[in-house]
């Protein structure tokens, strides 16, 4: 018989986490993670694909919000006022009370090779996912590789300052400050080249 | 007894990626590269540590000369500058000769998905690399991990077009296009803005 556990993908992921923190996440099982929650470990299954999953599983939403940002911009954006769109609408998905949350998934990541690539591959497929939305709105190579590219750069390296310690600001102003450099490294290069 | 072959290495990553591309990667076996030239699997090993290791085996010298450039480039140089440097510098790995054989690792590459990924952690691990040659010259965060990246963004979108057909400017000048496109696409956010 299949019951429903209400908020229990929500336990188990906070379960999960804190016991990767605690034991290395080699270290953990699904049991373990499952027991300590009171649940079994086939009730775990029915929510995660894999004890991986729990840290990766708002990849798509992620993902998707990109596109929809980018579909959804104004007629007459420019290509990185696309991206631009894109980020501070996305940020919204990160307030204040996620921001816990991800400190510790970074340090369980950082812990961990294989799921540090597993996070770069993420990366790199959120890029080819934006770049693809750029195209659909005409926007053409190589500009759409990158503008995608350079969003996908300014969130990564915005995300790892949001989630830095003693850090304050949203996401989205830590971008917006993030982009401002851009422009600031992109405009000293016509001093700079021969 | 321990032969020396003199262009054992050539031999063995010309014989294999033809292999790959008419076979296909998976389906291609160290002794079968290795009988194809007439070499035996001991000697294989002998050049590569695996099948994997042909197509990848320049990453290392690839990311040396970039960290090398930098650290040498003109003490008043701009992060941008600094990375304009390492483009030019390291362009010069890629010349007319190599085309062809970066044409073909391409393709097979594309046909693989682990293969996919594991291009797609070079570019990762050299954006780190830059990173830290960039730290090591006094150039700050967040500045040295957006010139690392945008340096590899930059790279990586002229050498897809480098080796696209009919491509015929050296990777170099489609470097300094790409980067000149940058600039237009930064410039242009100004606008964007609100």
């Amino acid at each position: 018989m299949v019951r429903w556990e209400p908020g229990a993908t929500d336990r188990l992921r906070v379960a999960a986490l804190d016991l990767y923190l605690q034991r290395g996440y080699e270290q953990t099982t699904v049991g373990e993670i499952a027991k300590s929650v009171g649940l079994t470990e086939r009730t775990f299954f029915r929510h995660f694909a894999d004890k991986r999953e729990v840290l990766f599983d708002g990849e798509e939403q992620l993902q998707q919000a990109f596109v929809d940002a980018v579909a959804a911009a104004p007629p007459d954006s420019t290509p990185l006022g696309l991206i631009a769109t894109a980020l501070t609408e996305t940020a919204e998905y990160f307030g204040k009370d996620r921001r816990t949350w991800s400190r510790k998934r970074h340090q369980v990541i950082s812990a961990n090779q294989p799921l540090k690539e597993r996070e770069l591959l993420k990366m790199a497929s959120l890029a080819t996912a934006v770049a693809d939305a750029l195209r659909r709105r005409g926007v053409a190579d190589p500009t759409a590789a990158l503008a995608a590219q350079t969003g996908v750069t300014v969130f990564a390296v915005a995300f790892e300052q949001w989630i830095a310690d003693g850090e304050t600001r949203s996401l989205a102003a830590v971008e917006r400050d993030i982009l401002r450099e851009f422009r600031i490294l992109i405009d000293a290069l016509e001093t700079a080249e021969p």
